[in-house]
């Protein structure tokens, strides 16, 4: 059961370029069946192909939830998106935000929630008070995307996944842990918010029990290498027992993000780490491929550097993105 | 400049056993200098052995602090305590504590310590808002504790190297990641209650940039091989970048603790695991020793084992607190 009521408006705002509606446009690749329609104000520079509609008119077509898709500027949320979003309540609208201000720290958009009976979604914050990890061995199948760095893909790539696997008639859910997965599918753990002692139990919590033959592709987050967000990612690998690990990475990166002292590690030190780690909650856990971020190489120069890290690291490896999952899917249905 | 103010008057309460004073025990056994005195209730079966102390002769003694040395009972705190403590606020002592239940929830406190100008610590909970990690490289030395599980010797490790380490006239400060190792010191971070972003930035703030000849002794938190808190080791590691690292065991446990369903590590794989992960954020770093947890076992019994540890591992092996931490920290000297 989702957290935030779908389908969904989609409130582009007044969106300066299409970049700053990222999140709009990842709702509407991976969950269209979500995006009813959009809402764009004067100005508006981004656009997602789908209906424009009013308040009246998205609420006339089944939404259930106006979602922010767009970044605020100055991390302030302006008087005229304000007269939208009171609009939306007013008419019966929940909201859902991901912007680091929050909505509920607004008190008039509190004031008509509460005298309107809607519900105003923050997923930065916690929604759910998780358990302590208790280790014990869950049925069911998990997929965990570890990467070399932060962002080199993780989230694309178990969204890849559940599609490829849905394609193919197999049971799959992406399992989001960030904000914008989150948004993307309406429920999830915002991981990078929880309680130190709690991160794992809300991974157990987020990944239970399933089908013997169900996937969950979890979203990772951080890099076991990135000294700012590595217990984030000691948390995923603990509390989602992975039976499968594939590596993320993307070629073309000088450093760390954000951290310029400090180099990339290998795929084979990537490897080894996440595997010998994982192996604590699932003995059984392998490394089955590894996901390529090609965006910044040209084709030819994309394929072949896939070869040449197939090669080198006898896994199958592709940009599940640029030139689908099939591979990644192959290896998972075999285990 | 200590978060709380010392030195301290230390409730006891009406403590059932001895066992249930351990805050109190850690503040007398590590920093006598705080315990000025203590303050028993009728029927309080713990003894510090030092002045029994009311509230005005407390103060008139220089005590600056009620610290709760005690667990109460049922997570209540109870009416005969509220006395106690209402009685130290109105006189001008300020609250210190590591209870479950929060001081701040509990409104009459609050209310007189708002009217009598004190604070209410409590060390469950963060006091400040920390940074998020950027991993730049600080100057002084650091040493961190990693134990092959949770509750192994950790705490007790990091202050027996800081006592060698003043009595040699070395520069050490153990810094305290937990309730009990902030009750004692009067500062630190409460690491597992911090919010998993901001936990590795944590540490950083807790062992800032230092003269070069001064060892910072960090306090672990659970164990990189506990799949409930195996993030929190991580972010400790990561944000400590420590020079030194010291193994922790306590060799009778047949399970990692809370978890039946996993063994402990080898002594081998803590070493492996934890220095490839240390040397991320500090490639120069080292296991230096190993400490081991004897209390279990006889006399004879804990130097055979600590004999065949050495052996086996190559690196000096003691129980710091039974037979001193002296081999321990010549192997820091050395570095």
């Amino acid at each position: 059961m989702a957290l935030i009521d779908t389908p969904y408006l989609l409130f582009l705002g007044d969106a300066p370029d299409p970049l700053a509606a990222k999140v709009a446009q990842g709702i509407k690749d991976w969950r269209p069946e979500f995006a009813i329609g959009q809402y764009r104000m004067e100005g508006c520079q981004a656009d997602m192909g789908i209906p424009d509609l009013d308040i009246k008119e998205a609420i006339a077509a089944g939404c259930k939830t106006l979602v922010i898709g767009v970044a605020n500027r100055g991390g302030v949320i302006s008087q005229a998106w304000k007269k939208v979003l009171v609009e939306a309540l007013e008419e019966g609208l929940d909201l859902a935000s991901g912007l680091h201000n929050l909505l509920r720290d607004e008190p008039d958009l509190v004031a008509v929630a509460e005298a309107c009976g809607r519900q105003l979604h923050d997923v930065r914050i916690p929604a759910v008070k998780y358990p302590i990890a208790n280790g014990e061995k869950r049925k069911g199948k998990r997929c965990l995307a570890v990467g070399t760095d932060c962002s080199v893909g993780k989230m694309y790539t178990a969204l890849c996944l559940e599609r490829e696997m849905r394609d193919r008639g197999m049971k799959a859910t992406f399992r989001a842990t960030g904000q914008t997965g989150i948004l993307i599918t309406g429920d999830g753990v915002p991981l990078d918010a929880v309680i130190a002692d709690f991160m794992a139990g809300s991974i157990e919590y987020l990944t239970p029990d399933n089908e013997a033959d169900h996937w969950d592709l979890i979203e990772g987050q951080g890099s076991l290498f990135h000294v700012s967000y590595s217990g984030v990612t000691m948390a995923l690998i603990h509390g989602g027992q992975p039976d499968a690990l594939i590596l993320s990475h993307e070629p073309t990166r000088a450093n760390m993000r954000g951290l310029p002292g400090y180099q990339l590690p290998s795929l084979e030190a990537l490897r080894d780490m996440a595997l010998a780690l994982a192996k604590v909650a699932n003995p059984e856990c392998q490394v089955v491929g590894i996901s390529v971020n090609t965006q910044k190489m040209g084709e030819d120069e994309a394929k072949a550097y896939l070869a040449k890290v197939e090669d080198e690291m006898g896994l199958p490896a592709t940009d599940p993105f640029r030139f689908g999952a099939g591979k990644l899917v192959d290896a998972l249905a075999a285990i």
